[in-house]
């Protein structure tokens, strides 16, 4: 007797459902959303095992690797470099973009090897975990500035079935609110957020950073400012399926 | 007979009367304003002449160099960057600030040799003039991006009196509202906008920029992220009374 | 052979989705959401084959009659009233709704005996259209105020299939939007309202009424000021499915 | 010898400049401010000794009568009433406003007759004091409904010196949010509200009430729903000067 395998996805209609709901969200909140930002790559799903996410439907509460990305800006600000700034012009950079996540939903660790980043939270309330050391990979690294050094976890932060190795190493915790400060996760740092599951509404902040490498299929078509950012994948998760998963929307129709 | 030179100042009641409601009106707009934000180095007056704005008051719809500047992120993105970034990275960094003009009211004409910035329009309508070509010292520049190159000027685009002529080479023109796109203005561009006078509202726009090298009084005793950077001035206004005046505010008590 | 007939109605997982993504929406725009204000009548579907607005689902620009309402504030402002006044208080008194309606979604022609609305847009464009002349059945009415006049429709205002003739009568037209003067629709008036199919947000639209006087589920044991409240309904829709279907929800699971 | 008595007011330009940022305020919360709405009514003095007010600025935290209305509905809702209801009308009707107080200042006490209203706060907190029991002219009175019993003063609520006696009948105390349900306070009660000192914002508010009879200068010319409410004022004020006061500015220039 042979098992079936159900094939995971979203149907269309949820997904354009989620996206469009969401981008209205953004909108209503002020934030300058274009025609050209909504798409098939602005729903994010972290891998095929958390599309099950939409068989409770988003408002369950449960804990899933999806979100949605609003990016406004992403400019590489070659334009005016001194000579010789070539190879350090992926560095800088700026990039503008609304992350909406439903309740319980999570963002799943990763880090940034040149992409430095900071939180305002626009709406909800925000729990980040994070490395509050850089990853080592024995480079040469210069050293100024740092992430402030959160607390342990607090009781009760569950995290996705299946990927609970790959929080491990984010022990760091901070729950950020609208009106706070900016929160600077600096680059080679472990993080990874959610939505808290009991919200009443989805968490949204926006995210101002430098230059975001994304290899997403939405972006491949994208014009690079200097020729070699084409090959660059600034994304490290740590789970692999995690970074497979976001290159592309599996849908079941 | 010796002639009366009235000194020109602002009252401290007209001054926090001033940064209060457009802190307030900020924080009505959802910007994550803090109390070490609001200063004397919070509202902008550029030159001596300009207190005359006080004068006829900030909705007469006059034509003045003044403005408030709320800055929420002034990150320099050192941390984690390879050696030998050192001479670039000023190049760099990550800023966010909220800039609030009221009809009529200017910020000057002047462009920045290492930052590159965005507008994106939180309320009422900016009017931007610039140089559509970057400013050329004979330095060896990378050159790919560019600014849009906006059309002339409308009839009647009023500029201070006795200024003019620092406005003469901004030929560029583009109107923004709230929702439209980003708007990238590149380093090296002169740049300058206003409020229109028969706005019923302030402009407010939100700008993300690479790191601000501010050398105000406000921000003097900054920690800075490189040694060197403590030196940095990257603002050249074309009138030089602007760049004296912005750095410290004149009370009349 | 005997035909299937296809039960219509409304998955809990979708019901919840709509009712929570636009209960979030509500709160985005400062509308004091309250937790006793979501529940299984706060989404209301105008009749059994309205339910096919969710096949295509609420983002597929169809017209269908289906709406988000969220109730803050439903008080008689009978207390201090003097005495005589208990048969005219019906009247009177003060509500206040957010309606949330998505791309060519309707509310259903329809008029109050007693109600007197007012519109605020605060989200998106709303086609609003009416009856020039308040609804006669012969009774003696004070006849200060009116509505505005309105134009013919617009080419394209595409009503819900089957449901035509009961906008016959609803002859005069209006676009509003956000910032606009506040719409007053009088008692008597026959009126319906839309968002337009082709929008990116939501309509959402805050009104601000006297009583509401609304004998659906979800209200029916709500405490009423005068006990001869409890049998008033001052909904008087044209289609008789509309006022049907309002008043409970159908779900498939 | 003479003493010099002050002539008590505020200049023009101290007046538009409190009134315009108020009512960018009022805008940028999201408020359907119309131009017919900003007068020489919108800012309203409590009487001539509350002209300190501007002495020391309206950001002094120092306890004041004055206060910003912005009214964007005040329907009679007289059309369509059933023959009789005359004399009933003038409980009725719509108002809806946004009232704006700096830091510290108050909304003397008094109650309204007719008026029921609601409070939403939209921007800050509200410090609401009134009475408990509604005033008791001997006149026979519909008693359903009755507002929340409040709590005592906290201590260190500061009101305007020489007006200590008329707030002391006052003695039940609520501090309301943003996001709070709708307070509703029923005619016949007295009532006053502050913004605390120690803001950093205004207070802001939304009103939603039944028809507001104003016998205000900006409004002695409105047409009346019916002739008789042109004789109306339904604002009975405890202290004497409160009343006087508001019913023009006095400006020094």
């Amino acid at each position: 007797m042979t098992s079936v395998t159900q094939q995971r996805g979203v149907t269309r209609k949820e997904y354009w459902s989620w996206v469009r709901d969401a981008s209205a969200l953004a909108t209503a909140l002020g934030y300058p959303v274009q025609a050209e930002m909504i798409n098939e790559g602005t729903g994010i799903v972290f891998g095929e095992d958390q599309y099950a996410a939409f068989e409770a439907g988003l408002w369950s509460g449960d804990p899933f690797e999806v979100m949605i990305i609003l990016e406004s800006l992403n400019e590489g600000a070659v334009s005016g470099l001194p000579s010789g700034a070539e190879s350090f012009a992926e560095y800088g950079g700026l990039c503008d973009k609304l992350m909406i996540l439903h309740p319980g939903k999570w963002c799943p660790p990763h880090y940034h090897p040149r992409k430095t980043e900071s939180y305002e939270v626009v709406l909800g309330e925000m729990d980040v975990i994070y490395g509050p050391q850089p990853v080592d990979d024995g480079s040469q690294r210069l050293a100024a500035g740092h992430v402030p050094a959160g607390t342990a976890w607090p009781a009760g932060l569950e995290v996705p079935a299946g990927r609970e190795e790959s929080y491990e190493k984010l022990t760091s915790y901070v729950r950020l609110k609208k009106g706070d400060p900016k929160f600077v996760m600096h680059r080679r740092h472990l993080h990874a957020f959610r939505c808290p599951p009991d919200s009443s509404v989805p968490l949204v902040v926006r995210e101002i950073s430098t230059y975001s490498h994304e290899p997403t299929e939405a972006q491949s078509d994208i014009h690079r400012p200097l020729a070699h950012w084409s090959g660059i994948n600034d994304n490290a998760f740590v789970h692999p399926a995690a970074d497979d998963g976001r290159l592309a929307t599996r849908f079941l129709d």
